[in-house]
């Protein structure tokens, strides 16, 4: 009855993601390098969670190439700025059909679509505190694609990360998500309390107005934990909406490339502004250490090999 | 301000579905003339609607055979009873991947996947005033299988559907489908009002949480003509749901198979039950005219061929 | 994030009010035997529960006259029908202004503001299983008269009710109504878990959308028990908001004069409609015993003296 | 469905209130040269409007002294920083009563209940932009005071600011006032489109929570314009809740007296806090010039006489 507002917020840096953006920002990281060095600046402004995809190098094209986790995972656990890392597991899942008259077979270009293990072999190696699970399937805005997760493969990739006591994050993109990340923790494939990221205003998932996500907000079991983000222009007004709804925060280039109208931003530049909305709201920004007490993670030894 | 409820509502009664239903109780209809004189029945009990799917007369299993569709369209076509006849346009988009280790290639067995003009081959042929439109890709309760329904193949459908005539009856199973229906709206690839179907609680679409409902409700523009349903027990409920929220309903054997717990009901006894409930809060039951006259459509002559 | 609807839902039937209606339908009852007969023949209807204030019997003006609720409860009592019974406690909290260039002095003709001894009195004499207790002060839709319920007045009637053994039901008819009374469950004036009712539409209180009802009945505290209504036509469809949002009902002459437009209806007639409501809904009606075993209520002995 | 916040934005500083808060804090603003100077400096920080009341200036208890509202307006008018101005209209509407067991007579210590005439004299005198109207009765955190404005007396009060040309700011406490407020519309008493201020978690008015505030939200008529604003240390939570949800944010001591835990603010810390979350979050601050041209606003020369 009174405002519920998270007064103690964590910040997760997305850093990269696996958009075509690359070329619409020169602060997009592409390298191993350039991508820890994002997510070391990012934590330093204030991310006490970095959530990291990896690109081809030179051309900046989404991949899943164990060595580039391996590379930047050893040089983010290598910094002397402490973070949680969170890995994402998102790759692999997708599908790309013909053209409307001849849907199939596949269009074999764009199509990834891999088993569960490879799903998560990454996972496995670079043993991040976190990793994301996308949990449904869903149409985004382009003609022929189909971000693939059946419930069977989720039940696969989720009962594998539990066993591998990496801390799933899941992403739910519409109200369904949400709903069946609760049926994967119901059966024993994710544990609970979980940790799920409400992602609000992705075409064609929920959208974000407030109404929406406070249908979400309220179908988050009491005891998780939440963050939510939203894309573009809208991403700082979701660091204030999610603080408001009790939850933690997501920024970075992943979602947006812009601090205003007009200007480019680095990651560490988004992470700053979010720290200014959520402590200029009354809220404290959190750092690696609180999130893993909160949320039972152990930081790994960095890997060596 | 004050309760917004609609007090002239339609039934669409949803006489049989695709579901796997038919061992499940004598009165899913099979044939042709089952399910006509089912949606007859369904009509004199008070749907001024009827959305069909045909089966295999023998099996029960669902089919897009062409004659079949058009059996039922003359039967209904030929009865002295007056209603509005909506054939599903949700058949060939179905796939189902392969164990999770191997996801590809498809399982053939269950995927059914075809090009648009296929898919409303029989709205062409049949002309119903109403045909649905399945507006997005899901999971459902099943391990492996997709609900697909890309953009582009929904913008090449619509299209066909606006061409032809025929409103399309947009289904809704998540928010983001709704989202997505009004871009095709904006688009013009669908004509605007629509008319559009909250598909409420069917796993993994929305849950039907009243939250859920009334922001879906909410982002359903004020114009448009919306109806909404749940499944199983929460069929009847939501007749009031939807009539307190100011939509029409739907009923019938593709959403539930009971009256009450452990009596199996008919299409027309789930009608009559809907009626109940809507004049019990005071509201009207219109019929196929008014229907009509609302929304525009146009009753075709019978097929003859 | 499935419905959470009521399947055993309560019906009070609040059977004559102290609004100005005695002389805008014949089936208002007015003396204690025709409000004690109208009770009974609610309860036969299927109300668990009969909400009563008393009339002057030869005028139907409201009355707060100790004998005259004594024998509506007496009759009551007697009767061989088992019904809960609820005595309003709202009398004596009415203040009305001068005009509006002199409100004070007070208008002595509409004013009557008694001690908060006074105005439970009829409570400790008749030991009814419920009284009211409007937890607020308003304005009603009458130019210069106060609904008058100040913090300190509702701790002292709270404590009075709960000292005597007699179950408050608190009217809540707006949001910051159910406020305080959480509040005074707080403060441990009232006991938890409390009941309250939920009066939607009532001008100037929480006007009856569903938006600002689900607002409000997600500030109920969950272990507290709840009922709702609205006025005139949105009686009937408050029945099935009530159950759907997970609460209990009241219907009756108090709330609304007509069955439908233009049907004058008896308390029972409401009844057996809000009966079919709910069941048609697939919930089940509940009876006085079940009441008193959830609410843990003690049927007193009949009153003799 | 896309998130409708607001991207051009006012703030209202609300100076100093009638709360017996001048002891609490050494920049609650006393004396006309005080509140004067508060104003200026809200102006200077960003704030569009200055809503002030009057107190006497040796004990800062509240006043309505006309020669002291007189003078506040001469010093803001006659300053050099261009603010609009927004003078209380709140005054004189207290009831105190007696103790619970005598509740009448009404304790004339604290009962200022004065007519409708009087209420606004200092509103015809000084002439601001903006007046006051709290529209509605309600139940505050003290035990026996109730702020009393009937339906009668605001339609008096109403249909003179209406008269005077000065612009009504609807102040709603409770779901009820706002429904109260577009009645006072519908009969023409107030202009439309109208402007409100919602006063969120206000004891015993509307809670805080955000599905009550976007209930009320949502009841705000399309075309009206709105502002919001909530207390202590929930005040600039809500400039980021009011912007987010669409609306105008009023910051300032009457609501809230620190800047944060332990560390008290002036008003103009305040504005400026508030300027930073708003343009934190990618909205645009508005100034006194825009406001009036979007309020149709007339500035009147300084009062002179
Ligand atoms: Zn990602
Ligand atoms: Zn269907
Ligand atoms: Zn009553
Ligand atoms: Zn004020």
């Amino acid at each position: 009855m009174p405002l519920t507002m998270n007064r103690e917020v964590f910040i997760t840096a997305a850093i990269t993601g696996s958009g075509a953006t690359q070329d619409k920002s020169p602060h997009v990281p592409r390298s191993p390098a350039q991508i820890a060095e994002a997510a070391i600046d990012a934590a330093k402004a204030g991310a006490a969670i970095v959530h990291c995809h990896v690109r081809d190098p030179e051309t900046g094209a989404p991949s899943r190439d164990l060595a580039l986790y391996r590379e930047v995972t050893k040089r983010i656990r290598d910094s002397d700025t402490d973070v949680v890392l969170n890995l994402t597991a998102g790759m692999g899942g997708d599908i790309v059909f013909g053209p409307t008259e001849a849907p199939l077979p596949l269009n074999t270009a764009g199509t990834d679509m891999i088993g569960a293990a490879a799903r998560v072999a990454h996972i496995a190696d670079c043993q991040p505190e976190i990793c994301t699970l996308d949990c449904g399937t869903m149409n985004f805005a382009e003609a022929d694609y189909v971000m693939t997760n059946t419930p069977g493969m989720l039940r696969a990739m989720g009962q594998m990360m539990t066993d591998m006591g990496v801390r799933p994050e899941i992403e739910a993109f519409d109200t369904g998500h949400l709903w069946l990340a609760t049926q994967l923790v119901a059966e024993g494939v994710l544990t609970a309390p979980a940790l799920v990221q409400l992602c609000m205003g992705v075409p064609w998932g929920a959208p974000n107005d407030l109404n929406t996500f406070l249908a979400m907000v309220g179908n988050v079991p009491p005891d998780w934990t939440w963050s939510a983000f939203s894309l573009g222009r809208d991403q700082m007004p979701y660091v204030a909406a999610a603080v408001l709804a009790g939850g933690h925060v997501r920024v970075g280039l992943e979602d947006n490339l812009f601090l205003e109208r007009g200007v480019l931003a680095t990651n560490a530049q988004l992470v700053e502004r979010a720290v200014t909305v959520i402590t200029g709201i009354g809220a404290r920004v959190i750092g690696p250490q609180d999130v893993r007490a909160r949320l039972s993670l152990t930081k790994r030894a960095p890997v060596t090999r």
